[in-house]
């Protein structure tokens, strides 16, 4: 057959003969016609079979391959060979006069149809993958990740790799997966924030995007027990330096969804113009200052000191229609490595990145503490062993420097650019505390 | 103090003033001077400090800060502002006259020093990360990573994600890592490839590299416990295409290390006109031909029907001075997925690329099986139990596409072009059997 080019290359040509191949997306007809909708990763396309069209070739005559084409049932995948033209009926403006089909695989009845339970998709996620809806969020999750690579790399970061398996619990052991390692156990990491930290000793400006794993018990749509984090870690950065970093991070993935994702987010509901207006400046508020404004804004009261939950979060992002930065959260709730403002010992230099229609915190950074007595005492009083902490120490006492990263919660993020209900579509085959199939 | 530029950028200037930073590589010196070698992550420096030079400073006086250079150790981070020249005798062909020096953070005295064995560098891998030679192969492995992303994304692929925890066995259950999941079980992935198989029905073109685990009972230079595998996966893809696209990847992941690490490489004692010398095309030949070059060339019986050992690969690879695709290796030693030539049915269409100079398989890729049945039997020859693999099998029965993908081992093609001894060095925190820390 002849050169197979994508749905998308064939409506640009908007005439003449073109050869596709995909799948039936939809299918109606008569017993002289055929229309059949099919389907390829770029887009969807109304084909139109007529039986006095179709020719005896070596492998059927033209009666048995009308035969199947009557047949065909949805998911079956077919080459097609035919002339292209506008026509305004058409589900995407453009349809093919079918000269030519070849029926690669045929289909059982498609076991998905409309109106079916959350869980029955999930249940055949390998097959619900291939819906427009997920198809589209996974394009954009794709360009979010080259985002990330163009980002870190336009500016000389370095993608490193640090390790899964870790011997240390980070960030509290209570979540962490534990594997059976030969003879011995170890756990899966949640963070890589400490090793990222050894690296910068030696590539000072480093990125990476890998999976993470929290053993949550929860059943809230907001979480995975595997989830994608790209994290960042920076020698010689301070606070409002990384989170300007991450301001320009997320703008940035911003604009090339924008650019490269315009069909998938109107496929999904997205408002392509509001996505647009989301530029940079974003504001940055203090912990302090946002209890102020739940206070004066929504009359709502945040004992000073309490960590922000989920609630209060979106209320506080009603005032925003853009991602805010939120600094200085209470020293005594946050993990041993954020270290106290020296102007102001009771909170942290930290931050926290939320999204805007309660979308959450899509970003958790920090300065990292410098001070190796300030860290022991962090450590023992979060209750861990030193020991298993020495050589992290170590990278206190050889050539300390001042640094700080932060991590993005990928899927996070995709669900907020997606406009999804549910953080699980923002993932191809989630996994969570009732779900590890298929 | 001054605004801050790498070593690199430094020397590019050749005279003036320059404010830099990093760590002490080295340092001697007597009561009037101090050599100090200065590292950040772009090269390294000679600078002098010279006593007389010191000045008075609202921290120090000139004598404190001469007594505090004078005992500063390698690996303690300073700030340095000061006039750099061009000197021949300079290590690296410049000096840096120090004007102003503010020294960030002490060393204790560095445990890392010449003639230490493999398991104690190992055990402070954490600080020996920063070596220079490590630091060179980290900087190579990133271009690896950034041009795994640059080759796939300009011919239009996505990236995907699929999931590490998996409640199946594929390739063999005996080396899984096992997860306490919950209330339940489940394993880490050896392979991404039936997940990526699911996706290509609805993006067509994928890839994407994480980590994969293996619970490898091996003590050799080639085994990692851990590692990163770039995966590829793409519909309407037969044998002849994929390994030439494996062809291509390899071709420009050389050519971009060549364009971007020339001083690491240099550093790593890599030969880089020879890595030059390393363009398309790469031979093909089969498994038999193989067997033969073997026979007649090195003189060495392999039985026709056995896989082809280290041993064996190194052998033959004696004859080749760029990579070579070797095809239809036996279909009975092969796994269920890959499909039988029907010209010759017992070879697989199936592929592995090997490396020159002893670094063996780097890529093992193949058409898939499409076949329902021959699937099937392939799975209950290999003792899997059917019902596990329902998902997987319904790809087939829902417009099966002809597809095919390769697997590439990230540390085993970093360890080819950095000339490194093992494996454990192409990745920054190696994990066997024997090891899980730092």
């Amino acid at each position: 057959m002849a050169d197979f080019i994508s749905i998308k290359e064939a409506m640009s040509k908007e005439s003449g003969e073109v050869a596709i191949r995909g799948w039936v997306y939809r299918e109606r007809g008569s017993n002289k016609f055929k229309f059949l909708v099919i389907r390829d990763s770029s887009n969807i396309i109304q084909c139109v079979v007529k039986k006095e069209n179709l020719a005896n070739s070596p492998d059927n005559t033209a009666e048995q391959l009308w035969d199947k084409v009557s047949k065909l049932q949805i998911e079956a995948s077919v080459e097609i060979v035919g002339d292209i033209k506008k026509d305004e009926r058409a589900p995407t403006g453009y349809e093919i006069q079918v000269k030519d089909i070849k029926i690669i695989g045929i289909s059982d009845t498609f076991p998905i149809n409309k109106d079916q339970s959350t869980e029955f998709l999930l249940d055949k996620r390998h097959l619900w993958l291939r819906s427009r809806h997920l198809t589209a969020v996974m394009k954009v999750r794709s360009t979010v990740f080259g985002a990330l690579n163009k980002f870190y790399r336009s500016k000389g970061f370095f993608e490193f790799s640090p390790p899964v398996f870790t011997p240390n619990a980070c960030e509290g052991g209570a979540t962490l997966f534990e594997v059976k390692y030969f003879e011995e156990k170890c756990y899966l990491t949640q963070s890589w924030q400490l090793y990222a930290e050894a690296a910068i000793f030696a590539l000072e400006k480093i990125y990476f995007t890998g999976p993470c794993f929290r053993a949550e018990r929860s059943k809230t749509s907001r979480h995975l027990a595997e989830f994608w984090m790209a994290e960042t870690e920076c020698a010689w950065y301070d606070l409002p330096k990384i989170s300007e970093l991450a301001k320009e991070l997320v703008a940035f993935i911003i604009e090339e969804v924008v650019k490269n994702n315009e069909d998938d987010l109107k496929l999904l509901g997205q408002d392509i113009e509001k996505l647009k207006k989301i530029t940079l400046p974003f504001p940055t508020i203090t912990y302090t200052e946002a209890l102020k404004i739940l206070k004066e804004k929504s009359n709502m009261d945040v004992e000073w000191g309490k960590d922000l939950r989920t609630i209060e979060e979106d209320e506080l992002m009603k005032h925003f229609d853009k991602p805010i930065v939120v600094t200085h959260y209470p020293k005594e709730i946050m993990a041993f490595y954020k270290p106290a403002d020296p102007k102001d010992p009771k909170t942290t230099l930290c931050f926290d990145m939320l999204a805007p229609e309660g979308y959450g915190e899509i970003i958790g950074g920090s300065q990292r503490e410098t001070d190796l007595e300030a860290l022991k005492k962090g450590l023992e009083k979060e209750g861990e062993k030193l020991d298993n902490y020495e050589w992290y120490l170590d990278l206190r006492r050889y050539g300390n420097v001042p640094h700080a990263g932060f991590g993005m919660g990928v899927e996070r993020v995709v669900a907020w650019l997606c406009k999804l209900d549910n953080i699980k579509d923002a993932i191809p085959f989630p996994r969570t505390m009732l779900r590890k199939t298929p």
